[in-house]
């Protein structure tokens, strides 16, 4: 059962304001419950078909709910069973740059590349994304979905880029159209990698931060990759 | 001006069925219909705003219309001055696999990671891509927006792979998750790379066709990659 009030409560958390006010966020789908239910995140409440449940015996406190009532308040196109109202992770402190490779977003704003970019971020084993306030949610449920549980392991802190890097004492990369050839960086454990918005690139108030440019050799005719596989690109040739 | 049969038929148009039937398909926006107007496809009609055709004086029968008459035949969120309905390219023979690499699609569902392949392709100079017949169309119009023009310049063959595989002369390498590493197949310039579908991975029946199977390694915590990434990561290796 569910009532009226708490679908609307529901639905309101797919507004980025009502989440923000609220510090929570909508996972949906056995696969993605499941790896939250074990990981370090604060589940808050969980709506499940009957046939969840009894999959799931060892959980406590389900909202057993009818397939009909799950598609009321499910962003999916085929609802699958289970939808938990989580906690936002609460990132105070910054993270510093040494030790490891860290993304630089600016802008993205499509919730599948933002997802893509996480998942990549977390098959080669990157933790920290620092994103410019204006690049799409991560607790957007679109973003959170195609993250395909990596959103885990993988952090995010929204803050001005700029500042950031000012700060910061590894070397800055940014992938540009006029930069060096990929191949010539050669293996990184170490950096910041600077990916631009879908359509205008890097903006100018970062490229004063980038110490090096570089660029995807091009074979054929395509004008530009996608952001997300420019970054799967970038990083496998460093970390592989 | 635009009547009501012919946004009816324009529409009609958006459905797999009757695109193959009239052998057209729509193309949108200035960027992508300025370049197909540039290369040997053959653009059937085209419709646009009167400030479009000021910008195109040289161009021939143009139907002017209205913006929101347009809005009625466009499928895109916010729609961009002129649509094109274009003759699809009759490909008649399938094309060798020598001297080049070829693409192998098993089940590639969703439309912006088929585009995105595509875009994928034409960085790295491959123009043959084969497709299993349940591959979404290439002239879906949400796979020819995402092409960004790439289809211009990569072909596509709808086929039983297996059947084109059995006569294949090239070494046959599938994107799997228990291959060798990606690292160990060096530069490649002659060869068909399969790529399987989103959820399922290459099917069984074209299992026994791939003579190695190859992995991109794995550092993090992530399931599986992309279909598009994957496929960006490869060829880079590859061909870079």
């Amino acid at each position: 059962m569910i009532t009226k009030n708490e679908i609307k409560y529901i639905q309101s958390l797919y507004h980025k304001k009502t989440r923000d006010a609220e510090g929570l966020f909508i996972a949906e789908g056995e696969k993605l419950v499941n790896e939250l239910l074990q990981s370090n995140f604060h589940i808050q409440q969980l709506y499940a078909t009957a046939d969840w449940e009894a999959q799931n015996a060892s959980i406590n406190n389900i909202n057993i709910i009818e397939t009909f009532e799950l598609e009321k308040i499910s962003n999916l196109a085929t609802p699958n069973k289970v939808l938990a109202i989580v906690q936002q992770r609460k990132n105070i402190a910054l993270p510093l740059a040494k030790n490891t490779i860290t993304l630089v977003l600016d802008g993205i704003q499509d919730p599948g590349n933002m997802g893509t970019i996480i998942r990549i971020a977390d098959w080669f084993g990157i933790h920290q994304i620092i994103a410019s306030n204006d690049t799409v949610d991560i607790y957007n449920s679109k973003v959170v979905q195609s993250t395909m549980g990596s959103i885990i392991r993988v952090n995010c802190w929204y803050t001005a880029p700029d500042n950031w890097l000012q700060h910061c004492v590894v070397p800055v990369y940014g992938a540009l159209l006029n930069g060096v050839n990929l191949q010539s960086t050669g293996k990184i454990s170490e950096a910041v990698l600077v990916i631009g918005n879908e359509s205008k690139g890097i903006r100018p108030y970062l490229l004063p931060h980038i110490q090096q440019a570089i660029t995807i050799p091009r074979v054929g005719g395509a004008e530009s990759l996608n952001a997300a596989v420019a970054t799967g690109i970038i990083l496998s040739h460093w970390v592989l």
